[in-house]
């Protein structure tokens, strides 16, 4: 732990992002390049997301389970786009216990194979579908230029995989999980999303259809923050994933996959941190409240600490998850900033003459200096934690939309265009061809996020060729 | 699913088992050897291992991270006795993204390595210890022989290490795990335990000493269920795990690990199941109470699937963990077999002679045939579920500590010792030296599982070679 400053993010964002993570521990570089430690308070943030989720799939009739970590390498091969997509990331384990493997393994990059071999097996009729199962594991892809959490050779995720009779269905599910990511963001993480649909190029490796949720960063640029992909009948061809129908005749099965992962934590640091360090969304935040004893003689340390210990069971009594700061050697001004980095939403401030007056200063880590500081009676604490809580979740998410908004342009013409994506999305038409889209990339590094779900067509001419365009799409350059 | 039967322990122990974990959809064999994929059903059976330990772990300090499953090969090579007893069973990777590696990288046997180095970078002062980190992950170790969860190439565990500034920490830390998993054993599980210290030729690959608790299976067999390791300094000599003490003298660092694996689903089944199949303890039972809906007519059917649907409210409401088994096609007898060959503890009946009493049948999984089944009013069915799952749970407890004593004997001589490991423990005097402990695995099967904790000293002759033996130890073959 140390109190130096963080570049600023206007400074340098990337190096601000990259000090920020080791900084507040949540992060460390791991002796294998590209691989990360997730530090226990970077693991509990990680913990807080996957119980927001595991609710989510739980209550839509999901369960989890638990497949292999090593695929023969054969199986990556059996879905062709998905050994175009993949082969060239893997990690191949070719001796074990001493002697040279037959088959080299290879360890998953994803799990559609090795599951759609065992929903092979384990299907047989209409009355075993549909299977919805997730499961909770690390992936790892051999990636070049790797950043902590947002893409790292071996990274944490869940990753979905569901079987159906129809090809309704399996969309049904593919929006359900999209929905699901949405909800989660801005509900849990206070992070405002865009769901749509991804191009053909930006598709899975395996997909007839992929969506996914895209954010904002504080720089402008875009995350991808969780995809949700209809395999149709790619995968149940290639492992032979089939069914009996009430009829009796053998069908194919139709699949589904996605999947959120640790690259969130990515975009809550980018979304919401400011130059003093990360800004954590409360519901998620693994120290919601942080109290900080302010003393100078041992008679007042004695009084401080007790007061301390009794609004910490108050709060704890009242479901807040909360640390009393009672580090000797390091000042009161040296704690401020160490919790601030570490983006804890909420500072509860004890010294004596709150004490004395039975009152006690709550600082708003996202409301920095005079305005996020009142002073709240004991009698009120709880309520008022709650509130501080509510609204700062309110007001995180408020202004990433806004930011979001103010830094998307509908552009006129192509310049525009090539000035939008600088500072942050360009919406704007597109008539759809991979070759616009590549022409675009090419120029000005900005891709097709997704084409949002939910809105109203509306026609217009492309922006890059000038031909009719069905609808206007998200474009910016992306992390 | 299916209703065939299990062959009985009695006439095929290991393919009783073998059959039950396939049967009861607790695990299924991966396409890669010696691997497995636990299902849903066995996986919501580890998530509640999970929380019951992980609770345990919190409560106690430690905290949760997640280090890399790729570990540089040199690593494993630091520390002597570690290399010497996890070489034989490394998988390793030597290719990544297309690339042959400089250095091969191994999947992690184990993590005291990796953590090792992260600790020696993270630890700079006494203020800085204790560490207490725990992991849930899995690891990768080539074994030849496997068996679904007691032994498998990959399997899924815990795994905390923790550095401490002196050796009594150190021990303090590795003897309270060791109760923590007492504790869990018994309470949750309702497997009873011993808890003790392992000889010599039984500790971990590079441990000052292990502890181990030891469960007695159905089979007679001994299980070591869940182990903790005094690392002394070695790790923190091989890594540099190092601290500057209050006088400003750089000191090395005592460290423990200590682990619980998936194999404690091996001891569940093992110690509880019979020949109907699983018998689960009702604190960890994925499903705690099962509805069975009885009826011939629509008429009945509406009326009973209603009441069904009521007791449900009512269990889900006193916190229980239920399923309404409503699937057509299937008669009630099949519904009985199926869910007690996946050890549901309790069964309650719901058919219309029951619905007209407001009165319905329980019918206990650990007592099958009259003396488990009677009548409970529909207004104490909440409290008579909670007295029966708990009275499950009591008498699982007692029928296998009965079981372990009956199958325990202190045998006069070495002939009554090699009849007392035939179908149990031995509970002998041992002289302590690695020559008797390998000749009675020579000529017996039986290894020293431990010497138990908390036991008086007890003087006598070693049951091998007659020397005096300072305490009684336990002999077993174990799996």
């Amino acid at each position: 732990m140390s109190n130096l400053k963080l570049p600023t993010r206007s400074e340098d964002f990337s190096e601000w992002y990259n000090q920020l993570v080791l900084r507040a521990e949540l992060a460390d570089y791991a002796p294998v390049r590209g691989c990360m430690i997730v530090r226990p308070y970077g693991w509990a943030l990680w913990e807080n997301i996957q119980q927001a989720l595991d609710k989510r799939f739980k209550a839509t009739g999901h369960v989890n389970a638990a497949f292999p970590l090593l695929i023969p390498r054969s199986f990556i091969e059996k879905e062709q786009s998905h050994v175009a997509g993949f082969s060239p990331e893997l990690a191949v384990v070719t001796h074990g216990g001493g002697e040279e493997l037959e088959e080299p393994l290879v360890i998953r990059p994803t799990s559609e194979t090795i599951i759609g071999h065992a929903y092979a097996k384990w299907i047989q009729s209409y009355r075993d579908l549909p299977i919805l199962i997730n499961q909770w594991n690390s992936v790892v892809r051999w990636e070049l230029r790797t950043k902590l959490f947002l893409r790292t050779l071996e990274f944490y995720w869940q990753e979905g995989h569901t079987a159906h009779a129809t090809f309704k269905e399996a969309e049904a599910e593919t929006r359900q999980m999209l929905d699901i990511y949405v909800d989660f963001a801005g509900k849990e993480a206070a992070v405002p999303v865009i769901p749509g649909r991804k191009s053909a190029s930006e598709r899975f490796a395996g997909a007839d259809q992929t969506y996914s949720i895209e954010a904002m960063m504080g720089d402008g640029k875009a995350l991808q923050a969780g995809t949700s992909h209809n395999l149709g009948q790619n995968f149940a061809k290639a492992f032979g994933i089939r069914y009996l129908d009430k009829e009796g005749a053998l069908q194919f099965c139709w699949t589904t996959s996605w999947g959120l992962s640790t690259r969130f934590i990515g975009a809550i640091i980018m979304v919401h941190g400011d130059d003093q360090g990360l800004v954590l969304p409360p519901r998620l935040a693994p120290i919601q409240v942080v109290l900080v004893p302010i003393f100078k003689t041992d008679e007042e340390k004695g009084q401080v600490l007790e007061a301390a210990g009794k609004i910490r069971a108050i709060l704890l009594s009242g479901g807040f998850r909360v640390k009393v700061d009672d580090r000797d050697g390091v000042s009161p001004g040296f704690k401020f900033n160490d919790w601030e980095m570490r983006g804890v939403p909420l500072r509860i401030e004890v010294g004596p003459k709150d004490v004395a007056k039975g009152s006690f200063v709550f600082a708003r880590r996202d409301q920095r200096g005079k305005e996020g500081k009142y002073s709240v009676p004991l009698e009120n604490l709880a309520g008022a934690a709650e509130k501080a809580l509510a609204d700062i979740h309110d007001s995180l998410y408020r202004k990433a939309l806004s930011f979001r908004e103010s830094n998307t342009r509908n552009p006129r013409d192509y310049a525009e265009f090539r000035e939008a994506v600088e500072k942050g999305f360009a919406d704007s038409h597109w008539c759809g061809s991979s070759e616009c889209e590549q022409k675009i990339k090419e120029e000005t590094k900005a891709t097709m996020r997704c084409i949002p779900l939910g809105r109203e067509q509306d026609q217009g001419a492309c922006i890059y060729c000038g031909k009719p365009a069905p609808e206007r799409v998200i474009f910016g350059k992306a992390y």
